[in-house]
């Protein structure tokens, strides 16, 4: 771990999360974006009150957090989440660069709380054609005139 | 595939992509959600722009649809993608509960564009313990509380 472990930013996610869940406002997951030792956002999951199936807490405190910072980078961040993160988070986590998670419940303990947490790890180590959510490709030739659009645009800012 | 296959919505995320390279507004990518034959969302990268990690094309494309019918579930649309979603918008749209996918460009294709989508999706099948972000779990037991307080609370909403 390149950063210092400080637990009670872990603990104030999950009062974040646990708070959420017994005043209604959402799913019981909170998160907190640290930087040198210093909280610069939180979140918690706000699906339902904000009609937004990507609300998650951690997707929430990131967005919160490069807003802050001005930047789509959180280089030199730390997440720290109530529940470990899920795909869509996770992969959120790495595209914005943090440099460590620290989580508290596992997607296991998600799982019997019933969220999907633990399905949704499976069908990434499940080949395309097995998943439950049908994925079709077409017009693969057409697609990649995006990507030399892009390679050859002198306006193309580098992420 | 429970629905029908419209190319004509593939060729407007792809136009949607090509543009947004051109013009230097963000990522070569897009994206459109679709129910019962007609576009409801578009979306286009916006990462560097709106400084968000998160705000893939798919993504904004899924926040708006679902903004515009006003709920967090996408049950009955399809998301066309000018490339295959990466691991975050994969999993968002399980999330969304969108009934399938249809993409242009492979996430291989992208990754010779400089994207990491290909690596990303290779720290899906990795032990957590070997991924190039390190995660670590602490106060399991404390964070659970969150999910028994979720459980008993009366104001829940699932989702």
């Amino acid at each position: 771990m390149p950063h210092e472990i400080n637990p009670e930013f872990l603990r104030h996610a999950i009062r974040l999360a646990t708070r959420n869940a017994v005043n209604g406002a959402g799913g019981p997951f909170g998160a907190v974006i640290v930087r040198n030792g210093r909280m610069i956002s939180e979140g918690v999951n706000t699906v339902t009150a904000s009609h937004d199936p990507t609300a998650h807490a951690e997707v929430n405190a990131i967005r919160a957090a490069a807003t802050a910072l001005g930047t789509f980078s959180l280089e030199g961040c730390e997440l720290y989440s109530s529940c470990e993160p899920c795909p869509m988070c996770l992969a959120a986590a790495y595209w914005a660069r943090v440099d460590a998670i620290f989580y508290g419940a596992s997607a296991a303990d998600a799982d019997r709380a019933g969220f999907d947490d633990a399905r949704l790890y499976k069908e990434f180590t499940t080949e395309p054609a097995d998943r439950t959510l049908p994925a079709r490709q077409l017009l693969a030739d057409e697609a990649r005139a995006s990507f030399v659009a892009w390679v050859e645009s002198p306006n193309k800012i580098d992420y």
